[in-house]
Order: structure tokens, then C-alpha cells, then sequence
């Protein structure tokens, strides 16, 4: 077996034990366990397709195929190994696999790109595990913030201490970045259901929509579930529950592609005959256009203002994460769109509200993204589900693409 | 120190290590090594009020003290020794401090009363570690369900593996059933504002409210937060969220003392990018009549059940627990008034929004409980204070009661 029926073959079997942490479900978070034996699975894959492999400073697993010409800087392929808890097995993994078959095909036809190929399997992008995301593609990329890397994660350790198993260290996560590139081609599953509704196998990326992610805490008064009348409670976990309602309303009103969600709420004490004292959840909005972003933050921000004064608690709310819309590079996704075209499928361009390493990656070097249909527009669920066929779609048109990219070159 | 004031004295140096499982908090679970703890001190402080100690077959730790009759059944005092997370340092142990205390002053003056006196500091009240509560009082009471003992605690450590670190089973649990006694008095803070508001230390317990409990889950679909359109979404959470506060909607329509809570829910996968696809949350539900709480039941079920239909998604409902309304006694009432008349204080009745032991031990024999003012109201939280006099007050309360009860059974 090779190419896109391969690429997806390696993600199903990289989606249990020993390649995922928890137990009857995909969670593969940055640099634990079931994250250490995917990157010996994926360099043993690299190995095998020609490539040399390496692991930089922020742990990303990079292999290199070189080049025919000296003189040209790399071309990075890749997206990211890191899951969600209960995962699918496509989101990221496929676009590593995809960027090892593009270099196997080459391998195997004894063929040399003028520019080295580069394949990264950045390490995380979900912030799976930590309360920043995209770490590592921040630290290729040159835009890292210090700061970032004085984080713990939920059990309390800190990055610091979870990369020592690694022999790395945060004092030299920054020295991941890269010299400089050609340009990051990136293929994904889409996550959503627009290709499968235009009847399309793939689609080009035209930009990645803008994020801001909040944490708000809430705090009201605990007490005993029994003995304290309706009217003197002050329950953290009412008011929050208000909110929760308040973002959903607000997203609903605005017709575009907006969307605000709260993924994670916790209550303490969090005891069936306690009164929540506390609750923290996380909220996070996104659009195509920054200024709708930006609007619907402010009105949600009001409303959980106005909530707070009505039912007397307290509240605080942190922005963890403003990532501004990244627009993908017009030239490589033009040969994305030749590429498509030249398979005799529609080229069809779409925007991204999903975050990806692509848009990190646009502060190093022009970037481009090929989306892939997956089933139902089911993704960060076990049900994710990809064709193999489609896949192979994906592999032709980045090797397509490499093929135009290549002719720029040609000495 | 003696009386009230070591009461208080002592309930405070067992809010923290070594008698609390967690840093910073009181939190002492049944079974953990902060209970064993517990019961060292509490065993050596009813050894120096002359009583003879053991741990039954559910762990309680019983102190007794003989009495001049050797026909006549034990009076039980007692309460719990287990708490809620980040407790108050009186909800329980207050109650087991006092009934030393009265075995004290009796020990001292070289007394004995008609009948043997049993203190009892039960193990799990709270229901802090297993999902169901009070269930050692239940297996002194008899009324025990074997379906109880089949439990596990939030680790998945089962309630016989608990037991054993104890020398104790499930197989023998049943056996601390207790053969027969005169009557049950319980000394136990409000934990509500209304003895504050009257201005009195103490009051005499009419009854305790009828309880139900519930276990929701709600079943939505989850989904990548960036990519899935509002108007697509199946979010348990934003459900979930709508559900509490129709909990708490119909809890303050109803005029009476009756009460509804959410104290305690968990969200899956719980991450901030991803829309909740499961949420499970406890409901609690209390008041003085029955009927009132079933009404407000039903009225709350038929809520969820239409939330859930409007959101399109799934739940499910279990009732974990259904405590009947406990009316104390009127003959053991009657004493205490008696006494708390007896010191110069108007004797007030009040019916309890909590739990308490005493609920189950009506099944075993006649009960009293007597209430000790709390600041504020406020329980369930580190902030519960109960003021040295108001104990004092208690303990002369407790024993003019054993002087009008021993009375009855003078030879």
C-alpha cells in the first residue's frame, strides 16, 4: 500500500495504545508517552522515504530530503501530531503522512526538487496540554513569546519540567526557529462541511480566521445546597450558566460565519450539596473578519458584565490568545489551484475557522493550505472520517503543486 | 479548656493536616488517611472521657460509657466526622465534640447515668467520596441496601477496596447494625441564617426536609469549535446550561423553604476548542412537605425534558437518592425544650433544609436534634464559624436532657 491510502492506513494506527494516552480513545498530547512513540513510528516512516531526521528545540520531529540546488531554501511540509482528548485520528496526522508520501513518491522515482523538502510534525497545535496553542509552530517561526513558555499544565507541571524527559529545556525552545523558507504547504482535513456540500474531494484555503480565546472565572458564595433559601444565593454556577447561554446568543444573532463556544467549565467545590462557589470556563470566538470578531467579544464581554452586577458575583476574565486573520500567500495557492484544475476538479476556495500551524507559520514565510472533505464535517470526535480517495486527490495535488513550484526553480 | 469552648477548640485543630486530605482546605472523605487520622485523636480524646472505643463494621467510631442499669438500652449521641471539599470546620464534628464533652462533665463528677451512652462519630454523612450518602448511619439503622455497597469512588476505587487498608469489608458492612436503642440526639450547626435572625444560640429540630437527588446527563455531539456553525450545533453544555437554570427558575417560583441546586457538573471532553459533547450534573431538591418537593421534581423533569427536545439532543435522568421528610420526636423534643427553657432560653422550633443522620436513625429509634446558631448562615464553606458560648449553651442543653431522661429511668 502507498501514497493516500497509506497516509490514512498510518493515522487509524496511530490512533490507539501505544500511540495515544488514555484508554479506549485517541488523546496524544504534547510530549507524553503515546506523543514519544508516534514520533519513533512517523521518523521509522521518514527513514523509509529517503528523508534524514531530527528533533529540534521545541521537540517538533523534522526529516529533510535534500535538494538539487544549494543555493534555494527549503520548502516546509507538515501540520501537527498533537490531538484533543478523544479524538479523531485525521486532524493533523494526515497532513504529516501526506507531506511523508509526497517525499516517498520522489524517493521512489529517484527524483530531486531543485529546493530541499522539509517535513515537520510540529508537536502541538491544540493545546492539548498546556494553556497556550501552537507553541512549537511559534517557536519555527520566530514569534514566540517568552513568556508563553511559564506554563503548567493541569496536573501542575510545568513545560519546563515535561520537555527534561526529552533532554530539552524552554532556556533553548526558541533556537527551534527556522533560517528562513520557501514556503509551508499544508494539508488538512477540513472540519467542516462545506467540500462535502460542494460535492468536492478538496478545497484551497484563502485564509484562516481570526481567534481570541478567553478564560473567565466566576465567583460567587458557597453554600449548603439544604439550607440556604433561593433568594440569598449567590451561585457561581447559575450566573456562569447565563453566560454560557449569553455567548450562544450573541454568535447566533450574527448571521456570518461567527462562532463562540464554551468547551470547558469547572465547578468547584463541585459537590451535589454544595452551592458552586466557583466556576471557570474557557470561551473562545472566531470569524473570517476581525472586526465582526472583535464586535461580537465585546457585546458577549458586556453581557457577562451586566449578568455579574445582576446576580452580585464576582468576575475575572483573561484573554489567553488573539490570533489575527492569516490570509494564505496568493502565488502558492494559485498552484494549488492549477494543480486542482489540472485534475480536472473544480478549484474551490474556502476560509478556515479552525487555527492551524499555517498561520503561525505566515510570520516566517508565505504559506498555503489544501483542505481535504471529511464525512459529515465531523472533526475532533472519534466519528472523523476521511476517503482514502480523497486522500490521494490531496497527494496528486501537492505533488502538483510541487511540480509548479519546481519549474520556478529549474536551474 | 473543657465544655463548649474545647469543643469549638478541638473541631478547629481537626480542619488540617494531618486530619485533611487536601492542601490549603479541609477536605476529609471517608476512609482516606485524613479520616483515620481523625478517628486517632477523636478515640483518644473519648478514652480520656472514660469510655471504652472500637470501630464497627463500617467504620464509625463508637465510644461507650457505661451506665447503672444493666437493662436498659444505650442513648445515642453523635454526628459525623467526614466533610464536603473545602469545608467548614463544625458541620459534623461539632455534634461528636459536644456528646464527648457531655460524657466528660459526666466522668468527671464520677456519674453514671440509668443507661449506657454511645457516642458515635459516623464515617460518611455527606456522601463525599461514594455517590451515595449517610451510608454508615444507614448500616447502624439497619435499613441499608446491599445495591449501596456496589459503589465506586471518582478514581473508580470501589467502596470493599476503601475498606480494606481497615481490616473492613463489604461483606460484613451490614453487621454494624445496631441492636436497639433508647433514642438518638444529635447536636449539629444550622448551617442556615434563621437562629441568627431570631437572635437565640440554640433550637429544637421539628424535622428534617425531605430530600431527592438526581444524576442528568445530557448527550449532544461534539465538534471542532472553529468549524461547526451555530445553527449545526448539538452543544450539551449550552443544553445543560439552559437546565440549571430551570432548576433554579423553579425553585424560586415556589414561595415556601423549598430549594434546588446543581451543585456539582462535569463537561466532555472539556476543552476549550472543542463544543461539549456530554454533560453530567447532580440536582438536589429540598423542602419541609413532601409533596411540594415532588411537585417541584416534576415540574423541573418536564423542563429538561423539553430543553432537551428543543436542542435536539439526548439525557438521561436517575434518581440516586429519595430521603423521606423525618419528623423528630415529640417525648425527646419535649426534653430538650424542657432544658433550653430551663436556661433561660425561649425554646424555638425549626424544620432542617439538611440531612443529617438523625434522619436515618428514626429508623432504629426515637430522635432529637438540637441546632447550634452559625454566623451568617454560611456552611459548606471555610468561612462556617460557631461562637465558644453558643457551644457552651448546647453542651447544658445536652446535659439537662440526660438529667430528664435519666429521670424516667431512675430505679
Amino acid at each position: 500500500m502507498v501514497g493516500g491510502a497509506r497516509a490514512v492506513a498510518r493515522c487509524d494506527e496511530l490512533g490507539a495504545a501505544p500511540y495515544s494516552d488514555a484508554r479506549g480513545m485517541l488523546f496524544r498530547a504534547y510530549l507524553t508517552p503515546g506523543f514519544a512513540a508516534t514520533q519513533r513510528a512517523l521518523a521509522g516512516w521518514m527513514q523509509e522515504a529517503g528523508m534524514a531526521t531530527r528533533i529540534d528545540e521545541a521537540c517538533n520531529l523534522i526529516g529533510r530530503y535534500e535538494g538539487s540546488r544549494p543555493d534555494v531554501p527549503a520548502l516546509i511540509l507538515g501540520s501537527h501530531i498533537d490531538s484533543v482528548r478523544d479524538a479523531g485520528r485525521y486532524d493533523g496526522p494526515l497532513g504529516v503522512m501526506l507531506a511523508i508520501e509526497v517525499v516517498a513518491a520522489l524517493h521512489a522515482a529517484g527524483r530531486r526538487m531543485p529546493f530541499p523538502i522539509e517535513v515537520y510534525a510540529f508537536g502541538d497545535e491544540e493545546g492539548s496540554r498546556f494553556p497556550v496553542a501552537m507553541l512549537t509552530s511559534r517557536a519555527v517561526a520566530g514569534s514566540l513569546d517568552p513568556a508563553m513558555l511559564e506554563t503548567e499544565d493541569r496536573t501542575g507541571l510545568s513545560l519546563d519540567e515535561a520537555l527534561a524527559p526529552f533532554e530539552l529545556s524552554t532556556l533553548r525552545f526558541a533556537e527551534a526557529r527556522h533560517p528562513g523558507a520557501l514556503g509551508y504547504l499544508e494539508a488538512h482535513i477540513e472540519q467542516g462541511p462545506t467540500l462535502e456540500a460542494a460535492g468536492l474531494p478538496v478545497g484551497i484555503v484563502s485564509g484562516i480566521a481570526a481567534q481570541l480565546r478567553y478564560s473567565v472565572a466566576v465567583t460567587g458564595i458557597a453554600g449548603h445546597a439544604g439550607t440556604t433559601s433561593m433568594g440569598l444565593r449567590r451561585d457561581a454556577l447559575a450566573a456562569a450558566a447565563e453566560m454560557v447561554l449569553a455567548v450562544e446568543d450573541v454568535a447566533r444573532r450574527d448571521a456570518s460565519d461567527l462562532v463562540a463556544t464554551v468547551g470547558k467549565l469547572d465547578v468547584a467545590p463541585g459537590a451535589g450539596n454544595v452551592i458552586p462557589g466557583q466556576v471557570t470556563f474557557t470561551l473562545d470566538i472566531r470569524a473570517g473578519d476581525q472586526a465582526r470578531r472583535d464586535a461580537a467579544a465585546e457585546a458577549i464581554l458586556d453581557r457577562i458584565h451586566a449578568i455579574a452586577d445582576i446576580r452580585h458575583v464576582d468576575f475575572d476574565i483573561q484573554r489567553t490568545n488573539d490570533l489575527a486573520a492569516a490570509p494564505c500567500d496568493g502565488r502558492l495557492s494559485g498552484l494549488l489551484e492549477a494543480s486542482v484544475a489540472a485534475l480536472g476538479i473544480a478549484p474551490f476556495s474556502l476560509v478556515s475557522g479552525a487555527g492551524h500551524d499555517a498561520m503561525i507559520l505566515a510570520a516566517l514565510c508565505p504559506t498555503a493550505m489544501l483542505f481535504i472533505r471529511c464525512r459529515g464535517g465531523v472533526s475532533h470526535n472519534p466519528a472523523e472520517h476521511v476517503a482514502p480517495e480523497d486522500a490521494e486527490i490531496a497527494l496528486q495535488v501537492m505533488l502538483g503543486f510541487l511540480d509548479r513550484l519546481g519549474a520556478r526553480y529549474a536551474a
